[in-house]
């Protein structure tokens, strides 16, 4: 009927007209606006809040009157008494259509509100999560027409919901029925889906309208460490972020030891197996603990991780992973439950998803970055690096996407440096050494200045100075090849050959020394010759799987370069460039992506459908695989020098003018070009 | 092309033409002829060994040439050095066709081969099992195409046979990458579906050709006790049968006294599930080692048991099943894995099947019944009784089912009963009373011979005599009530008012004295006054449990009777109508279904669509709940008699005669008609 009012929402810009009286939640549904609602209109979970606006909007054609929505009733009035309703707001399922209206849908009124991501150039998360929250209001039972409690809890889903094909667990069939007596035959029950068209599966209730939210771990299963994101499922935030340690380094610092254990150990995987689930389950209590919500609310996790944890963390023995043609168990992404992986701290029936994995050394997390930084969807050639223990790279544009990994070892995390340590207060994160004086000014993380500026010696006088992290080790080693004193092929040169005393004898090398501490019971911190030796191997596996990858897609550059990883995102672009961890491109075009693989478990957890699409993409993903490739050899002996030659890196050359010394082990400096200044 | 040769198989009479040189099973599969095959042709599993005929076949319009297939070949030859092949067999995968010919296949080359059932009336089981094997050949690992061994194993079913949509559990994972590798890459999976149409699990794998063969047990999970069928699910063959007392009889005898000890005591339920399933899975161990065979080839198991049983041991409170209106938590049919019930003997993975609940009184061994004996497929009314703890009474025909329970309590089982026992070698379970000389006979279990004929007692001297079971109480009762001693009250008459000394006091009332073995330290064995008020409350809830059925159905006779139950197997029909037990009917209609909730496993277990059938009749079955219903309690009482007026017993009158004796609890004989004889 053309005399109904005319409803427009914003900001759909959806429209239809509607009987008066109708509420707007009614006419929301509809026209498929998303607009939340838990409770299903009975006015208890305030989800469906909207904002009417009135007067003449020329935009739409309408002119709103006053009365264009039903007065102010009881149900909202008792709401705005208890919890407070914001100004001009209304419930969507109270206020009823009386004219013509446009309706606005607040971001937090809408199920598929976006989450804003911190880095600035990345796309938000849409929210669109697989486990939701369905408000019922169950028949009671009926001898003369005996169901079970389950199947009219089905009933009331499929005729409330529309939602079909229910199923449980044993768990949670067991709670049903005292929950339905203690709510009075209403309750909340959450849902999951393992497939957007799946059927849901009943994963926990509670009597009544459950108020105490739903969440959600994000989290990134690393070698060295193990991240997780609690994530409010209903909005996309992170109430709480916390670490710890993987305890499996007692097993072995990188993959390929654990590997070695397992094999080495009979037994030893389940041993690992073990060590690693129980320090999830640990940090899931404390992450909980931490945000102050009951741990039996978290009923979805998702994890990230590279092929060897991911087998580890299902019980499955990596021996496979240790040798070509190191072959997966599986490849496909997983839905598990907590029970599965034996997380007692979750509830039993809550759902576990790990990404798929693109190979056997390209894992779950190398799928995770693909999902966060979208290669595949890119106009311009990408290489994405994740660099941790093992460096994942990704090379792609929307035509094509390659992968490899890269077997750097933890130089880069600060472990095997020997003043290094892991990135943790006191660390120095930062430092530049001047070329003229060759002396260093440096920042430690947990404090803003620099060595060199007031006030620094106060600001760390409680964290010290305690050693190097990866990204002042990787500016370190940078800067001294800026300074002049270090050369090409990777020498460090003597304080004769240098002229400063900071060259300090080490056996039949020399050290530079950054901060001398000694004399105050401190350390001595110092860039070794075995240091750059080390840099120098994981800088040369890094650049090695990059050209190789280059050399498939059969380009020599690259339009941009994004470093992810927790480490990435400290890692000055510069200095990496100098020390030829990567390859050239224009300073301008190369970002981080700060830790692209927990934001890939992030994405996973807040939203079905990049799941399905990340199981799609990983199969386009052409994995290339470094162990068996001649050529990576030989880009690995040819990235050894730092810089390489200087035709390879021609943008490097317009920003940076690099020394051309050169000393050899025993002491005279050679070569010409000694003390040019940075540009 | 007509000059093909025709092939014509029996005894489906499918048939086609093939090109010359086509293996027998690629034709019988091209036709959809039901010829067996693990090995997918590959001259491994033998299971697709046929007969060919040779001569003239008007029937088929055929002349077979001796040449009409291909010559024994090195495989069949192999195979017969080996395993010996039968005269005229030849194996289906290997022998080609090259003339007309006509195949038979025979019966263990069928896949859906029938099983003899042991009742001469019962349908055959025919063999349709959830679980079945596939033998395959996998691709091996390749770097270049990464994919992981399940997903090559998904990709082998899909070629080799059409199998898709693949999916496991971490156990069976964990278990895949060795086992490819042992069996060079070729290996048998156990893959089981849960429904015709739904895409399988993959719950078990083996390196190599599986000879071991696949095994399900068939329980059936009774309050006094559990009762388990091993089954070859390959051949449907009962392999070994055992049974074990439910330890939950510590908790109470009967289902209300274990929902109260629940009720009162906190984590009661919790207690008498964890007995349960303790008690399951030592049953499970046990019938594995009393076949000899490895409890890892079970893999399937049927449950059938009454609510209470149903819901401690899916570990769920049964308090709700205490109290009206008797709610289930679920009714309908439940696929678990033996991890969700603890059952550690089986594989984690090995798959559960429990058979719906009609209502809350009336549960998933009702079911088992009516799968048994359809009742829904009768064309004449059925009635029929499964006597236990609880009576379960389906009533129907093709037109209409209904159900009900009826508390009869454990005397019908031997329970409760002075001199009562369970049924076990000693035990008396038939007795006949001479109505002129009021002497008993009768037979204990164990011994072929009754008590009045040569040899009895040394063929008893080892069991001894030791009690009564329920088929012999209830024929003593009867007997008692033929030979005049009892009146149609239920009153024993005194030694006096009899005539026999064998009646002797006890207390105010008189015991029936059937043996006495006092003088060599054995058992004094008597029918009491207390028993027989026992039997009488037992066979007045089972009769009245009838009538009520047969009120809702709007009749007052039944077409036929089938007696149910490991005991019905054993009872008396004549007897069970004398005492009043079932509604009168003619005798020659009055059967015995043996365990026929224990069937009903067992078809369940060798047959999917039968699990489907099951679970769409159950909701077709009208539930009639005594426990509401006011008329129960005048039927109750009205059937209190021995038996009950003439006029509502007609067709018993024409075989028997019933003494019109009336005892005083006093003491004088009274009305007329003492030694009748029996007709």
């Amino acid at each position: 009927m053309s005399t109904d009012p005319l409803v427009v929402f914003t900001p759909s810009g959806k429209r239809g007209r509607f009987a008066k009286g109708t509420p707007v939640l009614t006419a929301a549904r509809q026209l498929g606006v998303d607009l939340d609602s838990v409770c299903g209109g009975r006015g208890i979970c305030s989800k469906c809040q909207i904002t009417p606006s009135y007067g003449e909007f020329s935009k739409h054609g309408v002119t709103v009157a006053p009365d264009a929505l039903s007065d102010w009733n009881a149900v909202e009035a008792r709401y705005d008494e208890k919890r407070g309703l914001k100004s001009g707001r209304r419930l969507g399922c109270q206020a009823c259509v009386m004219g013509d209206v446009v309706i606005d849908v607040p971001p937090e009124s809408q199920v598929h509100r976006q989450v804003v991501r911190k880095a600035a150039s990345a796309r938000p998360i849409i929210m669109d999560p697989a486990t939701r929250l369905y408000y019922i209001e169950v028949d009671e039972p009926d001898m003369h027409t005996p169901t079970g409690d389950l199947e009219r809890v089905a009933r009331a889903l499929r005729q409330q919901w529309d939602v079909t094909g229910l199923t449980t667990d044993l768990p949670t069939l067991a709670q049903l029925q005292p929950v339905l007596r203690k709510g009075g035959w209403k309750i909340t029950v959450a849902l999951h889906k393992t497939r957007a068209d799946a059927t849901p599966t009943m994963i926990a209730v509670w009597p009544g309208f459950h108020e105490g939210g739903l969440f959600g771990l994000a989290i990134d299963l690393g070698s060295t460490t193990i991240a997780a994101h609690l994530t409010n499922l209903e909005n996309g935030q992170v109430v709480a972020s916390s670490g710890i340690m993987n305890p499996q380094i007692r097993f072995g610092e990188d993959l390929m030891s654990r590997v070695s254990y397992a094999m080495m150990n009979p037994g030893g995987d389940t041993e690992m197996t073990r060590a690693v689930r129980e320090a999830i389950d640990a940090l899931a209590a404390e992450i909980a603990k931490e945000a102050g919500i009951d741990p039996s609310l978290i009923l979805e996790t998702v994890f990230v991780c590279n092929p060897v944890m991911h087998h580890l963390l299902l019980g499955i023995d990596p021996v496979e992973l240790g040798q070509a043609p190191f072959a997966l168990a599986t490849s496909d992404a997983l839905n598990l439950t907590a029970r599965d992986l034996e997380l007692g701290t979750l509830p039993a029936a809550a759902q576990i998803y790990i990404l798929p994995c693109i190979a056997g050394h390209v894992g779950a997390d190398a799928a995770a970055v693909a999902l966060s930084e979208e290669p595949g969807k890119s106009d311009d050639l990408v290489l994405i690096v994740d660099v941790g223990t093992n460096a994942e790279l990704l090379l792609g544009n929307k035509n094509r996407v390659l992968a490899c990994s890269s077997p750097t070892g933890p130089a880069f995390e600060g472990a095997q440096i020997s003043s290094g340590q892991r990135a943790a207060p006191g660390a120095i994160e930062a430092i530049r050494i001047d070329p003229v004086t060759k002396e260093p000014r440096y920042r430690v993380i947990g404090c803003e200045l620099w060595s060199d500026e007031d006030g620094f010696d106060a600001a760390t006088a409680t964290t010290g100075i305690t050693g190097i992290c990866g990204s002042g080790i990787i500016e370190a080693v940078a800067e001294l090849r800026l300074a002049g004193l270090l050369d090409g092929s990777g020498l460090l040169g003597s304080a004769e050959q240098t002229g400063t005393p900071r060259m300090v004898p080490e056996g039949r090398t020399h050290s530079y020394v950054i901060f001398d501490g000694t004399a105050d019971d401190g350390p001595l911190i110092t860039v070794t010759q075995g240091d750059i030796r080390a840099i120098q191997l994981a800088k040369s596996a890094l650049y090695a799987g990059a050209r190789l990858l280059m050399d498939e897609m059969g380009v020599d550059t690259v339009d941009r370069v994004v470093l992810a990883g927790a480490f990435g995102a400290h890692i000055s672009s510069l200095h990496a460039m100098v020390l030829g961890m990567i390859p050239d491109a224009l300073l301008a075009n190369v970002s981080s992506a700060g830790n692209a693989a927990g934001t890939g478990a992030r994405i996973a957890l807040c939203n079905l459908e990049k799941r399905a699409e990340i199981e799609r993409v990983v199969r386009q993903i052409t994995k290339v695989e470094t162990a068996i490739e001649p050529k990576f050899q030989d880009h690995f002996v040819a990235a050894n020098a730092i810089p390489h030659k200087t035709d390879t890196f021609p943008e490097l050359m317009k920003i940076v003018t690099i020394p051309q010394v050169s000393f050899n082990a025993g002491g005279d400096r050679e070569g010409g070009g000694r003390r040019r200044r940075r540009a």
